[in-house]
């Protein structure tokens, strides 16, 4: 039995997770919208979000148009598939559809929040989450339906054997990355444009609460919600998840070549988790439920209870799997282990974000105790916390490559644990267990990314029900689903961040393998079949493979230039929000002074020009970082060959993993050290200690929510164009 | 002829630097101290300095003797050569002696500074200025004094033959390294908490000025410039300094082995163009002088002349240099270029530097204006410009890089700009121009670090000035020559941190070639020396040499560590000024509370109290960042290998020079954005745009003067470590 047919079977689970994110929807939907009044403002978010993703759409039009021309000139030159710019499409308007989609039924979930909190606890975090499901059940059921049917069209249609299909679908994730910087970049800049122009004016300048509705900027804060936290966390992660089955199924070939039967059943064997770990969330999304009096420890505790459920199924269920796709394989206990490393290390990631940046721990309440020397204090303590916060998740990476590497039968020095025998590279099977992890790592996406496109939706929820007047029942109700979002939305970046590295790294060592290859058969080197060594064609001398270590300058070159780009990019999408920030404060201003009535809440204040601009500034902004990123890895591998790529995707993805995590955990921990003091620690709303934690939680605002986030769809962007364009610098380069 | 015995000449160049820098501390002494008044003062300064240093040393001390200890047990186990521990011992004696002696002139040069600034701004740059040559000098002197004096003990009392000498060399520098980090990571941490400390109770809540002599805290600021900005840097650039050298000696013994002659040539170029540099500075030392009514301008003028006759003097005299050591190699006049190289990256590192951080520029200017909305934008503006900062120093390193190394023979692709012909090792000859860049780079530290070293003794003679309550003009001219010595601070940053990192690479490289070596030998290889390669001394195989891919899980582990390993060591350094502040601000607040008078000038605080308890903080704190810089990279190489190691090395070397980078330029900005606000921009001192830039220096103190800089030191740290104890990596390491 082949699993080159198998794939199939791909097609169907997506099926089930399509169709099961489409009930959701109609669940979500069967609630009710509420007062007028809550409509009004549910529809000026729906309509300011809709408006946002529409003309984001239109300038990533034109830049698909511009890649896609590039593409087709590549591929009629001979330097690119011609399945690239197709696939190219396929990626690119399937992610854009699961953004619109988690986008679209968000927006309608909020304002049904809201009201059904009126009812009770249960019934508003049910609505809640269901959304989330919608978000992450299309994201996961898009993605494998992507990935199987160009396999199957691939293999049935164009009977391409497994060395094409490897390379094809590795280079297929160029549009999912485009779109995933785009909008986690854009989305980015306009929610933080919002919120600290609001805030800046709303809260300290006007003195009006949070949320209220004379605030001119409160609906784009709203939409801001999301437009970044829901369509672009939805992006980037739909980026990592299907690129961790593109690249597992690289490896998964590169691991098994020559062997018929094997080489087809480890590349099915990624998607088959993937499968098996959907189903898995989707039980685990049952087990979601709360009591009435619910305290705050006990809805993270049933969140928990769904997602560590869905992980252990997913994990229990991967043995049988690979015994029974790759059993007679000596090593397949070692893929299981593997993929279950991959699942762990997911749940201790999140776990570590979550100690650095909860109130709960001692790490934030340290924190808010340095406001008491002022806010130079909690800003110095806030960036010394998120660097010691690297620390955990850094490790949890480095034994994950280890395990994952050994598990599936690698050597380092003398060590394994499985021996595959005299002869048997050990080296690429060892690298398939770490392509394994990621996909393992990702696997549970269905419930993961649930919990965390929750957030977004109560925080709405809370905004309208305080705009709508609703009784305090119900705020307090909404505002426990908030807290919780908060939680969840720290521990999904850490989760994002981590999964976006072990992606990378496994894209890395594909690209690696794809570029050893274009670079041998580009010096007039052919494959020995019967050796499988690259020969040359008349000299019939061994292909030397590339020198790729660290005392090769291109290599170190290579590394300096990805290091850069990551602060580059940093200080450009910092800047953007305080740019655009800026913008918003002087509107808000203009309308208080001109808009005679907004005060005494006699006259609307004019919420629409509010995100106008915001919609502006990000698109505006989100070009130059978003074109550096294209640009320098290409520049990188003209000058400096493969080997500078090589170079430049590793110091890309290292030096902006651990610059991700430093920033996503300073920031949620004086977001965080904020709501403490907020709580009523150290003199609460209003003293001084207050007001510089407010300080502290403006800075960290570009931090959490705009850079940390976009240098995941930074670093992965990297190594996704590099791949795509190996061919052209194979042949071109200078040095 | 061969240049084995013109080590020799190194002892004279070193003599005539020790000599020259005498003669100026002669020169300082013959100025008077001044009334009463200032020499109390001076005092109580000079008596906190010696007392700091002097319990440094012991905690230093116990930090060698265990060291030494541990070196003289791997020697005896045969893993270490037998002179390491003597070579240790007199590296860090001569590097704390450099420190001593150019803080103990700095503490007596502070007040004659002063007194002659009475006479004329000539005069007081005079005592200043030479102040700073005598710590430049005598660093120069000694550290050339070690390395010319080891050559020639190794080479004609031990026998040793170049290869052995090469290595022994490159392990040379742990003492220096560890001393440099103490002194950087302590200085910085005693100079920041002192002035954090006295900011946050004098300035801000008992509302006096700067440098008045009521505030407790005073003596220990000024303490604090001497023990950080004399001796921390001293330290950091007598380290940078020697390794050059060393580096240079080990790559040219790679490059030329094997030729009788040359190879003894190669070795001895580092060490002569370093004396020829120092020659060059010395005369222009000569150049720098200024009339009485300059403006800043022009005694920036005065400074820049200096430095670059003598860089021009330095590259000029190469030419012929280069030519009569190396002239019957075909590549010579390449070498000469990588040495030239180095010197021009040297000039445009700084220059950039100064473009990022003075008022005189655009990105302060703006950042001054982020001010406007308050103290979290100059924050995030600061950050921003910081990272931003980043990519000038890059391109330059990447360019001197590739430069250097082609130019030395190298070749990358089909690209070589000198053909050594067929055979040569065009690898070893590229890498040596590297090291001949970093040697060229720091060539003319002899003038480039007394500028650097005049400021914190101009800023003493204006607290001085100040506190002994002298005329205005005198004030004026302490002000313009410390104004002065802010922008020198910035840019011997800038100098600093670039020369570390070539410095760095340049021993990972070394670390590389020794490493091979050892792992080779500890398999069962021996030399052939017929055809130079390592073979197997039973099988007769050909030793494959190190899988040093960033495809092997260890060299890329080894980078994620390295690149941990700064984000922690910054984060330990961070924290450990904010502690050690806070102590300093209880105890201004309790001496103001308990001693009655100190307001009205009747009673002197107590000055020794604060000076203590900045020692005590220091010292406690340093010690767990260098224990982890030292640990991490030994388990890092027990647990993943010398390749292990040279990803940490790499690792720690990149991201640790761009975080250099970004925190110094950083902090330089913020501190310079608030002088442009004090000097009446912006609505001037005591405006909510002051009192946000107040904020930002704050943040920016720990950046710019404790981290920023000691991360030079820990990357040097680490790559030094790594060398000493490869033998024992190559013999136990688990993978």
């Amino acid at each position: 039995m082949t699993f080159e047919h198998a794939f199939a079977i791909g097609a169907v689970g997506a099926a089930i997770a399509l169709v099961f994110a489409f009930m959701q929807s109609r669940k979500v939907l069967k609630f009710s919208e509420g007062t007028p009044a809550m409509q009004k403002i549910a529809n000026a978010i729906r309509k300011g979000a809709g408006a946002y993703l529409k003309r984001q759409f239109r300038v990533v039009a034109i830049f698909y148009v511009v890649v896609v021309a590039a593409l087709a000139v590549l591929a009629v030159l001979g330097h690119a598939s011609p399945f690239i710019p197709f696939a190219f499409l396929t990626g690119g308007i399937f992610s854009q559809l699961s953004a619109y989609i988690g986008m679209k039924i968000a927006t309608k979930a909020n304002v049904r929040t809201a009201n059904a909190s009126g009812e009770s606890l249960n019934q508003g975090l049910k609505v809640a989450f269901a959304s989330g499901t919608v978000l992450s059940f299309t994201v996961v059921g898009l993605s494998i339906l992507d990935v199987s049917v160009w396999f199957l069209v691939l293999r049935f249609i164009f009977n391409q054997e497994p060395a094409a299909i490897a390379e094809n679908m590795v280079m297929f994730g160029v549009g999912v990355a485009v779109f995933a910087l785009f909008a986690r970049v854009g989305g980015g800049i306009f929610t933080k444009a919002a919120d600290v122009g609001a805030d800046l004016v709303g809260k300290v300048e006007a003195g009006i609460p949070e949320d209220d509705p004379r605030n001119p900027a409160v609906i784009a804060d709203n939409v801001g919600d999301n437009v970044g936290d829901v369509a672009g966390m939805g992006a980037d992660l739909y980026e990592s998840y299907i690129k961790s089955m593109h690249a597992g199924i690289a490896l998964g070939f590169a691991a098994f070549a020559g062997d018929d039967r094997l080489v087809w059943a480890a590349m099915f064997l990624p998607v088959a988790i993937a499968v098996v770990g959907m189903i898995a969330s989707l039980i685990g999304t049952f087990l979601i439920r709360t009591g009435e009096k619910a305290s705050q420890a006990q809805l993270l505790k049933t969140l928990r209870v769904g997602t560590y459920t869905a992980a252990g199924l997913a994990m229990l269920a991967s043995a049988p799997l690979a015994y029974f796709i790759m059993g007679d394989f000596v090593g397949w206990l070692g893929l299981f282990i593997s993929v279950v490393i991959g699942v762990v290390a997911g749940c201790l990631i999140a776990y570590f974000t979550e100690y650095f940046t909860s109130t709960h721990y001692k790490p934030t309440k340290e924190l808010a105790k340095a406001s008491e020397t002022g806010s130079a204090t909690i800003i110095i303590g806030g960036i010394s916390l998120g660097m010691k916060s690297t620390v955990a998740p850094v490790l949890i990476v480095v034994v994950a490559i280890v395990a994952s590497f050994l598990a599936a039968g690698g050597t380092m020095g003398d060590i394994y644990i499985f021996s595959l025998g005299e002869g048997a590279n050990t080296f690429s099977h060892g690298l398939y267990g770490i392509g394994l992890a990621a996909v393992g790592m990702l696997s549970t996406l269905g419930i993961t990314l649930a919990t965390d496109a929750y957030g977004p939706v109560a925080d709405n929820a809370g905004g309208i029900a305080e705009m709508a007047h609703l009784p305090a029942e119900v705020r307090e109700r909404t505002d426990a689903l908030d807290a919780l979002g908060n939680t969840t939305a720290a521990t999904g970046k850490g989760f994002a961040v981590g999964s976006a590295a072990l992606t990378s790294l496994a894209l890395l060592v594909s690209y690696i393998n794809i570029a050893t290859d274009h670079v041998a058969r580009h010096g007039g080197y052919v494959l020995d079949e019967v050796t499988g060594y690259m020969v040359h064609a008349t000299r019939g001398t061994l292909f030397q493979g590339l020198d790729l270590s660290l005392d090769n300058p291109s290599v170190l070159i290579g590394i300096f230039l990805g290091a850069m780009l990551v602060f580059v990019f940093s200080a450009l999408t910092m800047s953007a929000v305080q740019r655009a920030a800026q913008s918003i404060v002087m509107e808000v201003r203009r309308q208080f002074r001109e808009i005679v009535g907004i005060m005494e809440e006699k006259v609307d204040p004019d919420y629409a020009a509010c995100v106008d601009l915001c919609t502006r500034g990000a698109l505006k902004e989100m070009v130059l970082p978003t074109v550096i990123s294209v640009v320098l890895p290409i520049i990188t591998g003209l000058l400096f060959g493969v080997e500078g790529v090589v170079g430049f995707i590793g110091g890309a993805t290292v030096i902006g993993f651990v610059v991700a995590v430093f920033m996503c955990n300073a920031g949620g921990a004086w977001d965080n050290a904020k709501k403490y003091i907020e709580s009523g620690e150290l003199g609460g709303k209003g003293s001084d200690c207050h007001k510089a934690a407010v300080i502290g939680d403006t800075v960290g605002d570009p931090f959490k929510d705009t850079t940390g986030p976009s240098i995941n769809t930074l670093f992965k962007l990297v190594s996704t164009v590099s791949i795509t364009i190996v061919s052209v610098i194979a042949a071109f380069s200078l040095f």
